[in-house]
């Protein structure tokens, strides 16, 4: 990914920004923090269309009475290894990392546990919830209906689906976690969106028009809709996808779903779902995570096509930048950055900090 | 799907068929009955790479020793909401079935149970098991590793991963359930060995050789390997469910996937992981079928491209197949109805009626 025109901030400033701008939007501190905490590690695993990126829009919808400041998050069905959560419209990084700890808890008596979110709220990046039970070294399925629907059924042009995705990440034991996180579209929209603030164009593949033509110009995403991975493979995916984490929890799917891009103030009723899998139960955890590392060591190490450098794992690159940008900043686009120096003086905060790059880096 | 130079055979003469070859393989007479009921509702579904075609390889296994005629299937695992299932090294069929009832036995108590198997073998298409948690109105998601790898890892040359498929079953009200079953590649290893068998050539996209060259000629499918779905996608689909289908339940993955087209008589070690939700746990039954209902037709009555006739849902078209085929006969390509007659010839059984069909019919 090339970063033309980007300051960089240290993770630290970002977070020191993000927390202060939710602090600012009259969100309680400790929520703040939780959520300016999950906002950089998105941003630091190079997830650039679910971080910072929104932060605006987040506030703009705290403000206009979408979102609801203090939540009272509530367990409305219960099973042993299972439970649906309703978030009473809070944040939705608050509300899945309920989910998920309750999921992780559930999971060490029954084995598994499958806990469903309703009315949350778009939560960023699917991986980085799947990561919070690979950090116990235990396995994570995350599904997500997204927040503006981007994707007609398979054949049809009416925009009724949203890239809905899927993240599921399997502990390891010296290699890098596995950590898939996919939408059932050829892109995600929040890159789109991204792809617009840097003046990039879009690879044909991601979107088409109307007519059936392929769509290059992120300004123009109005225009046009994603395109399913697969063909009617990514639409099914996206289908069952929405269902699993929407309609069976109770939350918006299909024509419920609420484009958060155009309506800040109308609740989205977003739904999530998280399948944590003690891994324990299955097996020695030892021997387990062994053979994922042999199993990864043999993928990685096996012969390459021409031209071809290295032979990449799921989540191995977002690691990479999380350590790169650790060290050396995480990189904010000038789009970005305008945005963020507008919100920082509408609410009366100090700017971000950032330090410029003189060379733009290939990553 | 055109079916060129077909014949036609009953539902219940291909049953009687299938029974006969299999108990004349030495399989108990319920064993076969099973089996033979589960082949044919895959053959019924237009599931043809994964129904009768299938049936010469395995009793050539069976007779090989590949296969473990009379099983004793035990759980290795158990918790609440989990089970591994150990297969003893039988028919496939039979293992998943025991793994299936397993987990919506469980379910029913939990909300959510995930059963996994081990020492299992190539048991059909996965939907044939999704659908059975379906008829009990519960959801089912189901895991597989394939039984030969016909994929690199994305960038790579060397075959270390299968078609891995997924299945979703989602139950309905009035509608057909919703049955998503796909292969993690542009399409499973069975329908490339159909279009062989058939004499048709694949589409591009399918297969790719090893210096990247589109690979049409299903006939040379062992100069080239099947491609992911949504490209590094794909791959790390195919990947993750390998995992949570094979690894996790100590079943083989990767380089330790068997070639069941080539080898008839090492163990195969197949896994595979069903989860069933009982939907109950999350909602009223017939609220959730009734919102599925409205959501599928609010997907098939929303606008179309140019020159589409009908938006479809995952599982319709087998849904209609299962219906045209039990009324006028499932279609038998003369390749699959030759191997079956020299089948039948070699294990002293009589042949397959069939009844042919005048003109060939686009289904």
């Amino acid at each position: 990914m090339t970063h033309n025109k980007s300051s960089l901030a240290t993770p630290a400033e970002l977070h020191t920004f993000v927390g202060a701008a939710l602090r600012a939007a009259d969100l309680p501190a400790g929520d703040a923090e939780a959520i300016a905490s999950l906002m950089v590690q998105a941003d630091m695993q190079g997830s650039d269309g679910h971080g910072v990126i929104r932060l605006s829009q987040y506030v703009k919808r705290i403000e206009a009475g979408g979102i609801n400041r203090v939540p009272k998050i509530r367990m409305v069905s219960d099973r042993p290894a299972m439970a649906v959560i309703d978030g009473d419209n809070g944040m939705g990084h608050l509300v899945v990392t309920a989910a998920t700890k309750l999921a992780i808890e559930k999971a060490r008596e029954t084995g598994v546990a499958w806990v469903g979110t309703r009315n949350s709220n778009h939560a960023g990046p699917a991986s980085l919830y799947a990561r919070m039970a690979v950090e116990q070294k235990m396995i994570a399925l995350y599904f997500a209906v997204g927040n503006a629907n981007h994707m007609p059924p398979w054949g049809g042009t009416d925009l009724l689906l949203s890239t809905n995705p899927i993240a599921v990440a399997i502990p390891t034991k010296d290699e890098v976690d596995v950590v898939l996180d996919m939408a059932s579209t050829a892109t995600a929209y929040g890159k789109v969106k991204a792809k617009a603030k840097r003046g990039e164009l879009m690879p044909e593949g991601w979107m088409m028009d109307r007519s059936g033509r392929p769509l290059v110009d992120p300004t123009k995403s109005d225009e046009g809709f994603l395109l399913p991975i697969g063909g009617h493979k990514g639409y099914g995916l996206a289908l069952v996808i929405g269902i699993l984490a929407g309609t069976l929890n109770g939350a918006a799917m299909g024509k419920q779903v609420v484009d958060f891009n155009k309506d800040s103030s109308t609740r989205t009723n977003t739904g999530q779902s998280i399948v944590v899998l003690d891994v324990n139960a299955f097996a020695d955890l030892e021997d387990f995570t062994r053979a994922i590392d042999t199993l990864i060591g043999d993928l990685r190490n096996s012969a390459k096509l021409p031209g071809v450098d290295r032979i990449w794992m799921p989540g191995e690159q977002s690691a990479i930048k999380r350590e790169r940008f650790r060290a050396g900043g995480i990189p904010i686009s000038n789009g970005v950055l305008r945005d963020l120096d507008l919100l920082a003086d509408q609410l009366s905060i100090g700017r971000l900090k950032t330090f410029s790059t003189a060379t733009t880096g290939v990553l």
